[in-house]
């Protein structure tokens, strides 16, 4: 470890910080915050966001009793500090790895991650049930939720809210607000009456100050002009006297700056003595501390490899690669909207990662970001259809999870025209466990009226969209993963696609294969390496639609082969596999069908190659089954 | 028809109803009203909310341009005015039969009915796409979405409302609030105001007089007693000056009576002239004009047959009937946790229909009515037994297709001791396709980590429900039908069940019959009932637990019979079914697995039992497959 840091290396569990003076608290940020920078350049995660919630963090563990009074994180992606402060410093360089430290906190890793925090809004819920957990147990055990202002606009986090008011707690909410500047002058009027507010006696003045700033119309100004230039309802909200979680019976702190330790310290102590549910709005700004950062939050939210000294992003160039598969969804959505003026593109606070901002530059009327609020989207979706218009609604597979009842209720049991696009499917790498795209064939497959399609290459995405957008074709979801895609010239001609069919891609005798995806070209360099007599044997089938099934390819395949194979990068059990085994059954063909996909358990984080072989989804697997068949 | 009605004999559409004078809209509703009594107290349906929005109705039909305009529901129970008023009034009498019309608005059935409307809180999503749409195809039309304040409460509500202010738009939102009775002087004065307030020359005096209202206190002291009287948040702030709904940039009107239907025409008329996304907050009373029913709302829901002049429920004795499941439940649970003192019942808003209400009676301090919030109900469970403690969450299958992201983000992936409980699941009969818990077993039986099993009869309900609180038996889901079971001595001694075992019934040696939940009983009779030399053939087993499944069965079935066939209240794709089907793939065995329940369509209403026969799994059909197979 650099002998530059001078507290850093004594502090292995919240216990040594605890140690140090209040005073020494601003240079544990700044060393945390070197330390964080320097690992980040040279092994890539999620920077800005954890860089922006530094002084939080240590005033936190400084604060507070952990592990045995509880922090819930709302979604991982800014728990670094907290990591290198609980006992990970050491190991933080495998951050993200395969076997390395876990992306986002997980209590399987560490007893100071209280639960699972990959997918947004979950945390006042969580610590509701931990609150009320701790009084059942006589326990003054103090619970502490740290949610993001995105996350708070999340349905779960209202219900959790609207639920926290009505059950005795002492829940301390923490609201990291990471995006709105504050106004100078009426932030300093608040930073004014929070210091009076959270000094527990002086509660009764705060409410006479407040009053006394009104009669002088200041705050009711700043109240009009927030709404104008902020067209966000919520983050209007949040700085208002009698705001949204005061309404709900929760008593609201702040707005506070969130980079000042002393004060968040001074701040906290005093929290920790207040009854009932509570939330502190803190102002942080993404990417704190490193200048390059804080001027491009959303480039610097997960940057990849860095030059730390001169800020230069270590970025391969893109000249000569083939495109992302969110790229090809985004540019031929803008491609198709240019054309048939029905369609409008939807995605739940996911625009970038989606691509979908494509459209939203060029038509910022046909496209909507409806914030973190996946069952909103596919619902209003379904009001968009049911008007006769056409949404592409892009939600990535794990967090379409969010969206199953909506799926259903808002959408297929009227055979609406929404085209839901499952971006990340499969296995995402990296994110591990609760961002894999696993489940959704399997839960998808068994409801009515949806068609379910899955594109082998970039030509077949485009495809399927334009496909999707012909007229009166009922619920259609098209699931694609992450990552790059293997064609250059990807911009082919669009050419209508008969629902419910799949391709042959190479005819033989002995085994079907049939591949579901572009884990599909996988097993066609497994084929073309065979030699000429045992690549015969093997037939490559693309099923293209898990539903409905193609009906005439598969009876070809079952009057034809000896056995069958199927892959996927979805989980086996009552996946596209289990539809052709369903099929053979119901059709009476008795070949044996082998299905491969992903395993009975959630797969861990690391590069999808690596992952693969652990599912036995990789080359090598793969081609060992094929030659036991066709040997 | 009867000759007593003067008006609604001659309103077959809400034309007709336009034709009147305003002055006789009172007489019309009084006349609803009596027909409404009089067709439900012969034919059983949703009763005290229809008759609290009777003025509702008429004033909605009579000011807006309906089907043009568009109504939205939030949840159809409210919606039998409406259909007497949109030309169904000559087929009421078959409300809810099969083949008659419909429990819940449904577009097929009428230009009337906007969207599906079945499940809470989604009125605001799809009203805000039909705003868009009109928007974007330059038509003036008016949305108006009717919300509950239960449906208020679910997070999706909630999403809806952050983005409606968002996205230019003139949407009307009607919150109907029934629960909460008016102070009488602060309700007058608020009367008093939206009289002014709605008369669109006043609004800037509506301001003056909130603020000399709020410098005589009048509205501190409410605001302090509201929060003290009522400890439901979100209620406390329905009438509030800067409420939740101002505080999200919607503009909020009222409170106001909602059963004056000249003043809510006066209202309504006004706000069609409104700009931007509005709230009306009316008060009703559910049951409202039938006295009976005013006073015990909850048992005048859905009351059965009733004596309309006495008021006297026709409810036949439940001396010697078996029980209902939920009370099997309801009771086991309270049993239990009398014996168990970490168990605690969590019900998204559903105390009474699944009999939670029994240990929230005896144990207020041990059950939690979290709300209409199906996702916060789950993830509050998995706080709670992140903490140690047992929650048995109990939610109605369908409503459980909202917390699917839930069940695997916060309960499955760190293996939580989370009991799910899912009452009503398979076919549920007269509340139709949104109500039938279909996909509870598809969807979930592909998830890591959850033990998914359903009882037999009453004591294997109560077995299961022992053995899933035991320790550290990880997320354990027992699904179970609506309706009565068979058993008048239901309470029997608890046994530990083994996880992943299921039982033999019947040895055979031909055709292995191998059912999943109370629906084997049916199978059990028409093996009873088999001529002796055929009777020998057939094979009963009772799978119990879908994950993990019986090996050890399922391997002496697969080396014992000649067929297997598989029968469960759950969607054939991916189900049960499909799980033995694959068992039987991947271990060699070649016999035909044959696969009953329900189809890949959306089933219709009706009594379970027709819908059985539609679907094939009715008695008859069953035998009839049987003895193909044993013959």
């Amino acid at each position: 470890m650099d002998t530059a840091y001078k507290f850093l290396p004594n502090i292995n569990s919240p216990a040594d910080l605890k140690q140090l003076d209040a005073g020494d608290l601003p240079k544990v940020c700044d060393e945390l915050r070197d330390f964080i920078i320097d690992a980040l350049s040279c092994n890539p995660g999620h920077f800005a966001a954890s860089l922006g919630v530094i002084e939080l963090t240590v005033a936190l563990h400084y604060v507070f009793d952990t592990p045995y009074d509880r922090i819930v994180w709302d979604v991982g992606h800014q728990a670094y500090a907290h990591k290198i402060l609980t006992g990970r410093r050491d190991r933080f360089g495998t951050n993200r790895k395969f076997k390395g430290l876990k992306p986002f906190p997980s209590p399987d890793e560490s007893e100071y991650d209280t639960f699972t925090c990959g997918h947004a809004s979950n945390s006042i819920s969580v610590a509701l049930g931990m609150a009320v957990a701790a009084a059942m147990k006589h326990e003054e055990r103090q619970i502490v939720a740290v949610i993001g202002d995105g996350a708070m606009t999340g349905g779960l986090a209202f219900e959790g809210l609207n639920n926290a008011s009505t059950i005795p707690n002492n829940l301390l909410i923490i609201l990291n607000d990471n995006d709105i500047a504050i106004d100078r002058t009426v932030g300093g009027l608040k930073e004014y009456l929070i210091r009076l507010n959270t000094n527990t006696g002086y509660n009764k003045l705060r409410y006479s100050l407040w009053n006394f700033a009104k009669a002088l119309g200041v705050l009711d100004e700043k109240h009009k002009n927030k709404i104008l230039r902020f067209n966000n309802s919520l983050k209007s909200m949040l700085s208002d006297q009698q705001n949204i979680f005061e309404g709900l019976n929760i008593r609201y702190f702040g707005p506070i700056n969130g980079h000042d330790v002393n004060n968040l310290v001074r701040v906290l102590n005093e929290l920790k003595n207040h009854k009932g549910p509570k939330l502190l709005h803190i102002h942080t700004v993404k990417g704190k501390g490193y200048e390059f950062a804080e001027q491009a939050a959303t480039v610097w939210h997960a940057p990849g490899l860095f030059d730390k000294d001169t800020g230069e992003r270590k970025v391969s160039s893109e000249e000569g690669q083939p495109p992302l598969y969110q790229d090809v969804f985004g540019k031929t959505l803008l491609d198709l909207a240019r054309k048939n003026d029905k369609i409008i593109g939807i995605t739940p606070a996911m625009a970038t990662g989606c691509s979908m901002n494509i459209l939203m530059r060029e038509m910022p009327h046909r496209a909507f970001d409806v914030g973190i609020a996946e069952g909103h989207a596919v619902t209003f979706s379904g009001g968009l259809a049911k008007e006769g218009l056409l949404p592409f609604c892009n939600i990535y597979s794990s967090f379409a999870q969010r969206a199953y009842d909506n799926i259903i209720h808002d959408v297929a049991i009227a055979r609406l025209n929404v085209v839901l696009c499952l971006d990340r499917a499969g296995l995402v790498g990296e994110d591990g466990p609760t961002h894999h795209g696993a489940f959704d064939i399997a839960c998808l497959r068994c409801v009515p009226n949806l068609t379910i399609a899955s594109p082998y290459d970039e030509h077949e995405l485009r495809n399927l969209m334009f496909t999707a957008q012909l007229p009166d074709m009922g619920p259609f979801v098209i699931r694609y993963p992450r990552g790059r895609g293997n064609l250059i010239d990807w911009e082919n001609e669009y050419q209508q696609v008969t629902v419910g069919t799949g391709r042959c891609l190479k005819q033989g005798n002995t085994l079907a294969i049939i591949t579901l995806g572009p884990i599909g070209q996988t097993v066609k360099a497994i084929i073309d390496e065979l030699p000429e007599d045992e690549r015969s044997k093997a037939g490559l089938y693309d099923l293209r639609f898990v539903k409905p099934l193609d009906a005439v390819m598969l009876h070809e395949i079952g009057n034809t082969y000896k056995s069958i194979m199927t892959v996927e990068d979805g989980i086996i059990a009552g996946g596209a596999g289990a539809a052709v085994l369903e099929f053979m059954e119901d059709n009476g063909y008795h070949l044996p069908v082998h299905r491969f996909g992903l395993p009975d358990r959630f797969v861990e984080h690391g590069p999808v190659s690596k992952l693969y072989e652990t599912c036995g989804l990789d080359k090598a697997s793969l081609r060992a089954f094929i030659e036991t068949q066709i040997k």
